[in-house]
């Protein structure tokens, strides 16, 4: 478990605002049953579990009106769907599974033949034990998905199809909420994430569960050099929407975001990066790094979760997202197979800390300017000189404190010093903390 | 056969364009047994024929006037050569192969001993089956060559040495050819290619014959976004003629160029850039790469062939060189081993379809600017999201549409997307035409 | 012995001025046994030994005056040092290595009980054959330096201790002198050292020896293009102090500068780069880069010597450091192992030859323009091209004069051209001068 460690005294805190593995899980547990999709009962059902840890504000986004390019769609409500044999057996039954129905499917009625039902029932024939996750937001039409071992055992008999489900006008929801900064700043950090997929793991759970943590967290923190927005919608649609109300604030004000997705297992590290280059991605992959743990950097690319918006041309936001395993990367994804076991609280525990480094570290990254410009200055008679620990923790101490003192020139940023030295922000903080409160170091700008 | 294969549409037409394999060889044929030099019956008759294909216009410069540094020199004739021996038997003949006499070698007809004769004949001791190619332009001297075998066989004797040649005050020819663009243009690509040497495959036709083609290939074009230049000329003091004249034109307008030689065989694959960073080497070089062909990539370098002049200071022309084996490069190079065998008609189309790719795909550089700038466009209403082909060509294509429009941004032109997503630039233009017809997308400035 | 070569006339002449083996060796003899400190008779006597090569002139700084953020100390004097036993045998003594005693210790005449002394004695338990070299410049007190193995025999007894030191208002004192350019400019290359460190060879002795034998060979120069300081100072105190006084000036006009240190082995090489990107780093690594020998190339760190205060912020001068075994990076280091066998007469040598290199090639760097900006010039006429040499040397001689001319446009300095080309920038300065000669090239700028 390399990455639950610190550094430092930064860290250390850090660690001590993370959730305990009851509270992951519990979290998890109560939002796993539940039927999400872009709209309807499943999303406000989850968002109001979700607001016990996040005082998310609503918006409304009423069906027909446009947000750019697209229109809301009526909201969605289902509450029963099965497939009954002859013998009126339930062999599909969504209160089973969620994912059994296709997302927005219509409601229906009517028996049939297994000939006339097949078009109709979706399987994947290379994952046979899955249940594949389908929608079909914008085409109305209705449909089974089942694992194809089960598909390939139905024989042939008449069934009951059987969807109870409506479409009617009403809203789209997004929640969101901006925990101000300590200092008077427009500046903000952005954080994202989607809720609108039925019971799955790492590809649904994870980003809310991991922010509601993370708010908790960032919450506790003494000081914040800028507001953090969190913002829970239904992906694409909804962060459509999002930046139809706020997106020129955005667009003025944030530094640095991130979309939250796919952060709940422990296979793998992931950074996709943001469209343009950006301290925050260098930041991110700078802690990355150091964690130790192999890990897979990405550029910007336009297909994805809602980067893809926010990074729409229009807007192009400095936005990436730091997974695990990430969407279309690991063979469990949009199927059952991205069930509870799939995730951890360790995974989700570790995304948390994770995210609190590089945001912190993105707060942290200030540009100083020593009062002592020309050679260095003298730490001895500061009381700076390292009274405590070996020979290699002193050495290490005072090569940190010389760092940040040659770049505290008004021209460069910690990370700047991360970057030449291969010392942590984060590290270079706590000496930059020091040095500034022995009146070596003022803050610039 | 990996170079001749197609990706897509236009891919797929340029193909069509390309010569059949008789039309090659039978240019390669006639021009073959010319005695061309940089002035003279050899150059006049070569560019004739050539006229069949491309229509040049001439330009001549007077022997004794100067282009820059240079002064053109008188004008050469040769009509026969040969040194018999004592016997009356031809031991070395000029109408056996061209390459015996060192080009622009003056007027002789002497009887001589072997040691006397030694200071005149040249051989590769290295290369003991090669006959070398030397000229004498500016220093006046006569001379033959022949291959070491045959020189080491000579035996003592008094040998009779015979030089029809000629040289007198006339002119240095040029020939060029504005093929023009579809739409109004001052911008130009510059094509150039020289014709100077004898029987010479590699390093001398090759050139021309990629020429030819690529200007019947072009003409054909439905649309062409520059002006094409075409230039043949006699290497180093035509292309600095050239320039005298036309240079000023070149600077203002060129917006790429390429000499074109030694692209007949299919040994190599090379790129030699232009002297100063361009599109032009990146987009050559992204097609190369998609060739899945090793290839060598070499930096600009003030040695060669015309670009040298055309990357002159005072021009410093965005002009590179695609090749195969590249002169210098290759032991049969200037040498009676460059012969026909050397190159083939595979080689000489994989050269002008590579070129044709390289054209068009800088021809295909827009920059575009998408309908949409907030958030993606939906492409489904507006029919655009694949209706036929596999899961994966379907994700492909969705992704390149998302590409063009995420940096449809009027900032980005298509070699940058090709840069940031690993698609050629065709592959994406491809896309680009399609969001273009569906009212999405319009070329930026 | 690769590295004293020549590959062109320029060095050929460098090498005839590097100094004999004796001359090396006398001047390290005769510096040894001095005991140096940052002020003192030591310090003074060694300058006055260095001043029979270089004319350095002195500056002073009263104790208790203040260099930035630093107070200069009070001067320090040692005439004795021993430890005897009850026996009154001399168990340490100062007159056999200057190493046994702390720098800066304070007097003391006293006895003492094993137990009590143990606190002011210092070994290195991993290197137990060698004694540390220790100072305590700005806290008094004192102490002994020892082998960890004479430390483990010392047996229970009474021990008297001795040091006749002093500590007394007096001055620092600091060496420069520059050796101007033969041309008029205000600019100059900065060569500094230390000479505060008791016998020790490769951390102290070498840098003051490579910089005297440095000196006479520029002196010698029929030409400098800069200005050349030559500075000799106490470490870290010294260096702040003389930029008290000299720091503007030199922020005003030193182009480039080197810290002399770690030059005498022949064990590696080292090369510490400036803290600003700078043409000094770029020529200093194309010299290591043609010597064919592993080298290892460091970015700025503002630990190590001199360039810490040269590149602090206030004049972040373009300072590097050309070493061999680099300090800290061998583990002699700062003990009495680092002495005469560590260093040779060869490493020196070889380490005078490279500073001369870089110095020469910084003056050679020049930007030329030449006289024909369009096409190529003609080489032939002028008498340019080689007569004598074999193939390869001809085509390497023609290419270099190219590369030279191809890029003499008033915008390419020489070092550019070697990076381009890589071609050495000396190489490349021996063919600019015969194209100036022969009215080709005229110098820009």
């Amino acid at each position: 478990m390399p990455i639950l460690q610190h550094s430092n005294p930064i860290e250390e805190q850090l660690l001590k605002l993370l959730p305990d593995d009851g509270e992951l899980t519990s979290l998890l547990n109560e939002l796993w049953p539940i039927c999400r999709s872009i709209t309807g009962p499943g999303f406000n059902q989850s968002l109001d579990i979700l607001k016990a840890i996040i005082p998310f504000k609503e918006d409304l986004f009423a069906s027909g009106s446009w947000a750019y390019d697209w229109q809301i769609p009526e909201e969605w409500q289902i509450r029963d769907a099965w497939i009954k044999n002859s013998k009126g057996e339930k062999i599909i039954d969504f209160k089973k599974h969620n994912l059994h129905v296709i997302g927005y499917s219509t409601p229906v009625d009517q028996k049939m033949t297994l000939k006339e039902l097949q078009p109709f029932l979706h399987s994947l024939p290379d994952q046979p034990g899955a249940i594949p996750y389908l929608t079909s937001y914008y085409n109305k039409r209705w449909g089974f998905c089942l694992s194809h071992n089960e598909l390939a055992k139905l024989p042939e008999d008449t069934y009951h199809i059987f969807i109870d489900s409506e479409l009617k006008p009403g809203h789209l929801k997004t929640g969101s909420v901006v925990l101000p900064a300590t200092v008077k700043t427009d500046k903000e950090i952005f954080l994202s994430t989607y809720l609108c997929h039925p019971s799955m793991a790492n590809n649904e759970l994870s980003g809310p569960i991991v922010m509601s943590f993370l708010y908790r967290a960032l919450a506790k923190l003494p000081e914040r050099k800028y507001n953090i927005r969190f913002a829970i919608v239904p992906e694409t649609i909804g962060s459509i929407a999002y930046l139809s109300k706020y997106g020129e604030e955005l667009k003025k004000n944030c530094v640095a975001g991130f979309v939250l997705t796919c952060c709940g297992d422990t296979n793998k590290l992931t950074y996709k990066r943001s469209r343009e280059k950006n301290v925050l991605n260098g930041i991110t992959e700078s802690i990355l790094a150091k964690t130790g743990v192999p890990h897979k950097i990405l550029d910007f690319f336009p297909t994805g979760s809602d980067e893809r918006q926010y990074c729409s041309p229009g807007f192009n936001l400095p936005v990436g997202s730091l997974m695990r395993s990430m969407y279309s990367d690991y063979p469990e994804y949009h199927t059952s197979l991205d069930d509870r076991n799939f995730v951890s609280a360790q995974g989700l525990k570790e995304s948390i800390y994770l995210y609190l480094q590089v945001i912190v570290s993105l707060m942290e990254n200030k540009t100083y300017v020593s009062k002592v410009q020309n050679g260095e200055p003298r730490l001895g008679p500061r009381g700076l000189y390292p009274q405590l620990g070996g020979a290699k923790e002193t050495k290490e101490t005072v090569e940190k404190m010389m760092w940040v003192l040659n770049f505290a020139d008004g021209k460069h940023d910690l990370y700047d010093v991360c970057s030449r030295s291969g010392f942590k922000i984060l590290d270079l903080a706590v000496e930059a903390h020091n040095l500034k409160n022995a009146g070596l170091l003022t803050e610039s700008e």
